[in-house]
């Protein structure tokens, strides 16, 4: 019986671990931004995907049916919104990769628009997922910029992100809890 | 033939005016935008309209087609950015009454994501044009939401925007020039 509680403690979190993997991170940051609004810490928010109407049947008054439309290419990120007075931006990603962080998951328009917000005095990060590892992590977005400079390859290697990069903290409540991250950056921690 | 160039000047500002009477208080921010994109002064954006997708073709490989979605109620404004390190977030109304702006015009959600980006230190307003004077104000969300609490009615008078709002200039390359308006609000002059 020795090692019991750790075994299964260990067990529990397997069991954490496989509950989550049918989560996106997507779902996980949607929950952590509301969870954020209702204790009225911050107001951030996912963008609508980008579309463009085509047409629209307005067979009854209450609800216009699209019935032709089709997807945009994105011009910004995902997600912004205000905390603490600043300006928070980013874009998040999940890959299934065990290796690296394909650069084809990230649109051209996306890293300018991150480049953009970091000028202009705005917070810009990633939050990229390896969902093998089940592990998240808040990439400052001039870390990232920098780093594509010097890249030969199409992608970034997971020892990269470990190595550099803050791993976001998981729990039932705050399921990405990033803001802990921005905290530690505002209030001019070193990173 | 005295007074002839006080007429015709008069009759210049008519034809522009007639001239704009077509284009939309949307599509002048949206040109406004993006020239503070081009000349690299701030990152401001129309968040796409949110809708619900029920149903997407996937024939062509390229082009995926929406077939059925609906338009969602918005929880949030349509424009936000960074300017000068901070939040920007408005929502833009374009009237065509003679006398007052109807409180219809704006979703209650609206307002309360407004009171709360107030509350988190960003800069929050709308913009409220009133067509047939062509006259657009930058109106401050916290003042806004002032007024509608000692509001009896469901319409906030015109009266009131000329007497508190700061009318905000029209020239060719920025159509609704609200930055500046921003700009005396950022280093504490008086609205």
């Amino acid at each position: 019986m020795v090692g019991y509680p750790n075994k299964k403690s260990s067990y529990e979190t397997k069991g954490i671990s496989a509950a989550r993997r049918g989560m996106t991170l997507e779902h996980d940051i949607n929950d952590t931004n509301k969870y954020y609004l209702d204790t009225d810490r911050a107001a951030i928010y996912k963008k609508p995907t980008p579309i463009t109407i085509v047409n629209v049947d307005y067979k009854s008054r209450e609800t216009a049916k699209i019935t032709e439309a089709y997807f945009q290419v994105p011009s910004t990120t995902d997600y912004n919104g205000v905390y603490r007075g600043k300006y928070i931006d980013f874009e998040a990603k999940e890959t299934h990769s065990r290796t690296s962080m394909p650069l084809s998951m990230i649109h051209p328009h996306q890293l300018t628009h991150l480049a953009k917000v970091v000028k202009y005095g705005g917070i810009a990060f990633l939050i990229v997922r390896f969902a093998v590892y089940d592990e998240t992590y808040y990439v400052p977005a001039e870390m990232f910029l920098n780093k594509l400079k010097e890249l030969k390859a199409r992608s970034v290697k997971y020892e990269w992100f470990k190595e550099n990069c803050v791993l976001i903290p998981y729990n039932f409540v705050t399921k990405v809890n990033y803001l802990n991250v921005v905290d530690t950056i505002i209030d001019g921690g070193d990173f």
